[in-house]
């Protein structure tokens, strides 16, 4: 199996179950995440002031469903969770067709398709269903379920700690709150799951977090509680909408150049994939919260297809079809080196910065003179000694070199080794 | 009347008078303008010192003629106030074609047209004439009568303050000092004069100062009159050649980046409008003078076609063919917008900034979720709280955000009137 | 003769003499630019310790061949100096054809070619031939002569200073260290040696210093020998590769936006020459030395095709037919006019900065208002009046206003003599 067929099969894996901001499905999925790469499940509880807001009370669904006036159900919980707005409040009732469509969603536009809809903060009840089967729908009293419970209790969320040599920290989020949708919400819970289990092989520079937790509150929540820990992110990646054929694309941080910004963008190039780079606006993920002024922090979302651009987005096409194996391991593969780039990215300083150093004597530069033919290593030693004044990252003697950055970082620690460069940075 | 019909038929009332830069002609233009919009005249007599420059003796004509060797008059100041050199001193000879031809000027490339010239600052009598006049002069001898007056007196110009809850100004300004063209001067004069009306109708923040001037030696003359107040002026627009059909065109500051350079371009981007942005030049009307070094004022220049650049330019054909109403009605619109721009662009501080505050609380976001098309109302809002940190303006905010001014600055009040944020600016 | 001729002259004279980076070669060398121009002639000993290299041993050539079975030489230093790799260690021997094609160097790809191929640091003996002579080359015993001597003695190197009216330097170095290279090498001699001459005509603003120095190791030995004189450089050009029809190209220096880089920008875009700017990259000639993070010298390279970018570079092909005298012309009249910006880049306050100072008074402005022709003198007149506020120099007023800045230099000496302006720099 693939790394990309094992990332569909943990999307697979999660995809029957009923997520929400809160709720049993939440603490289901955190298992399975739990289960690949351990976690630590925080509850808290109902009623809890976070920040501007309050976590609200836990959701959970029995069932749900509306009969027609045969007595079948025509639409059914059981048959897609989409078909509940999120959120819903317990009823049981009849009601003429007319008073049912008032509670009805659909997508008149993709009149196949269940849309998504949510209801969080105003007490509401209704049912999502293809634009298709309401018009179908007779004329006659329907009976409505929905049996759901909203009472005191928790919001869930799950943390996910590598620690590396240093406490200053890569925070990486995903949001776990959605229902059955494929690429929005699951396959960034695979990505990151899988980069949290390849970071744990090693023993990273950096200190690195992985969320999951709801969207919007989730994060509001967590930055509530850890507000002393904020000062120590240095880079954060909000990961979703993995899976699906569209290009790799990254939107930029609050503030627009740090050192993420830059890392995905230098990954990105580098590659040869096609892809778009973003700016920053106030939608989308959890970004949202990440960037807000209060916090600013230094952190851009990596996404295939983004948020709301793609037609499948919050409806049922969002599915297991949309979801592929091989956009799964790419992205994968371009977060990882992302991880790689932040990790790797030291400043040194060239000890002997009066004229170039004798690499020769060192065995470090070709012997014969007068070839038209510098090779790419020997540029990049050359780049590095020549940039390494205290000012420059090796990221950015990569971007300037026009070097790939696995290449500069090798040399560096070639030329380290020769005694020609210092560490600068901790 | 539309408000385009009303500039031009105050262009048209203007037309005639022969002004220049100083003499009855502009106390003439002062006078309707003073009609219009309430002016203070200021007399400076000749002789007074102006920075560099001394005011000079005032000029006005009484007539001025050519009468051929049949003695009829073929060139006549009273069929043309552009025929005669402005500031031509008086002379009363008899001579032959040839010595005439020395004291004419024409267009060889326009042979139609009345060329405009001026000698203020060095004695001389002239006449201005289409070239197919001269050619068809018959060789004989001429009568020359320059019947003007040049003598001490004064330089006149106008001031109209419309006062603003705080004392710094934002500096509006057009020439009155050429004769009967009617794009070159007539058209800023009227269009000044109405945004005049129009802030009256009102209180603005700023004091808005409005200056009706000739060109040069009159901004000097302020300039060196109010070298106290030059300290308040924190925006400003010289208007000109407002009436043709070109389009708007944008002559930054000197310095390029003032907040009067970034609110025009803003209000003609968003607009739609075709149009040109400019860099600063030390040339063209007067904002040579505000932008000279020692001032260095936010003053930029806002034309249609710039000075110079459409070939009626100083001719007799800068006539009311070529101003049309509509031309000036979209000048006066688009300069209303940027001086509301200006008084509007205020700066707040996010009284929440830590994540997002929970709009939906507060009735300010819409309660089903999940919708993938953000409102523009609602993505304004989410772009004003992200930025208003106490670095960015609301202008700075309508162009990251790329949303029109007027809406970030209404949603900008929603979000102070429900607390989430605090004016910082005065 | 033209100047190009001249030049060309030069460069044929010095192009039989086998150079290396020590040796009677060099000295050779130097001692035909010193009757051009009068050189101080530094011997620095083999092993001092300059920076992190050593002055190597000196090396010399007597003779140097190979001969065939039938023994003939079919090698022979004698025809092209090229024949015998750089720095080649004595050896007499015998062979068969095998064994020494170890010691043969060919270009394949240019089978008629001699490449150009040296091994200072690594002791080893080699021939360079073309290929085709190398494929003629029967089996059987080769005798191999290669009578040189490698002990010890001394680096040479040039220098000629021009005393200017400050001690601050104009650096301008060439490398003198190929054998018969006509354009690498030969090309930047002669320019040099003649923009040495031309300044010595006049008095420059800058003491001017010319470098006439083995690559690599010649300029690292300069450095290390004038620590103390680095910080009086101002500015600085390395030459090579002048002779070629190629464009001229200007490599910037390492800090990318400094004096010299933007003045060469200047003289190379207003000239209207077809023309290339390239970026900083620590390759090429001994800008690589002069902008070590160290020294980080503000110097950049002038060329036609840069170092490497024409198939006859390091060949045998790079010989007196590859450089003309129209392109040596053109390549010393650019960097002689780069030269008179440098020296010309003065510094002015408008003493007259409030408002336009009334040129017309002082007979610097026409008489005749109202025409449409701005004259490029009168424009820049106002645009050095206008930026000499302290923070621009004539450069920076010349590239602001699109203007030339002979042009701009030359209004500004009038506007000086007219009480207008006043120096502020030494």
């Amino acid at each position: 199996m693939t790394v990309g067929e094992e990332l569909y099969k943990l999307v697979a894996e999660l995809y029957p179950i009923c997520r929400s901001i809160t709720g049993d499905g939440v603490r289901r999925t955190l298992e399975v995440v739990d289960h690949e790469v351990g976690l630590v499940v925080h509850e808290v509880p109902t009623g809890t002031a976070v920040l501007d807001w309050m976590v609200p009370r836990e959701w959970n669904v029995r069932d749900a469903w509306v009969a027609g006036p045969d007595g079948r159900r025509v639409i059914d919980f059981r048959a897609s969770n989409l078909h509940l707005l999120g959120y819903s409040v317990p009823v049981r009732a009849t009601m003429p067709l007319a008073e049912l469509k008032r509670h009805l969603f659909t997508l008149p536009e993709r009149p196949d398709w269940i849309p998504y809809r949510t209801s969080y903060y105003a007490e509401r009840w209704g049912f999502c269903a293809s634009q298709r089967l309401v018009d179908s729908l007779p004329e006659g009293d329907y009976e409505v379920c929905v049996d759901t419970t909203l009472a005191d209790g928790h919001l869930t969320y799950g943390e996910h700690v590598v620690p590396g040599g240093s406490d200053e920290e890569v925070l990486v989020t995903c949001h776990v709150c959605h229902p059955s949708l494929a690429n929005d919400n699951l396959s960034g819970i695979a990505v990151a799951t899988r980069l949290a289990r390849l970071l744990g092989q090693g023993r990273p520079r950096y200190t690195h977090r992985f969320l999951f937790i709801p969207g919007t509150i989730g994060s509001i929540t967590w930055l509530a509680r850890n507000q002393d820990r904020v000062g120590r992110i240095r880079h954060g990646l909000v990961l979703a909408c993995l899976g699906d054929p569209g290009p790799l694309t990254y939107k930029r941080s609050r503030r627009g150049d740090t050192e993420v910004d830059r890392a995905v963008a230098h990954v990105l190039a580098s590659s040869g994939r096609p892809h778009q780079l973003q700016d920053f606006t106030p939608y989308g993920y959890d970004e949202r919260q990440f960037c807000s002024p209060g916090f600013d922090l230094p952190v851009g979302s990596l996404t295939r297809t983004p948020y709301a651009r793609y037609p499948e987005y919050h409806t049922s096409a969002d599915d297991l079809d949309l979801v592929r194996p091989e956009h799964l391991q790419d992205s994968l593969e371009a977060a990882w080196e992302v991880l790689q780039v932040l990790d790797g990215n030291r400043r040194y300083l060239n000890l002997k910065p009066k004229g170039e150093p004798q690499l020769g004597r060192r065995g470090l530069y070709g012997s014969i003179g007068g070839r038209s033919d510098a090779e790419e290593r020997q540029m990049a030693m050359l780049w590095v000694l020549n940039l390494s004044d205290g000012d420059h990252s090796l990221l950015d003697v990569a971007g300037r070199a026009g070097l790939p950055f696995a290449l500069v970082a090798e040399v560096a620690g070639t030329l380290e080794d020769a005694g020609l460069l210092r560490r600068t940075d901790r």
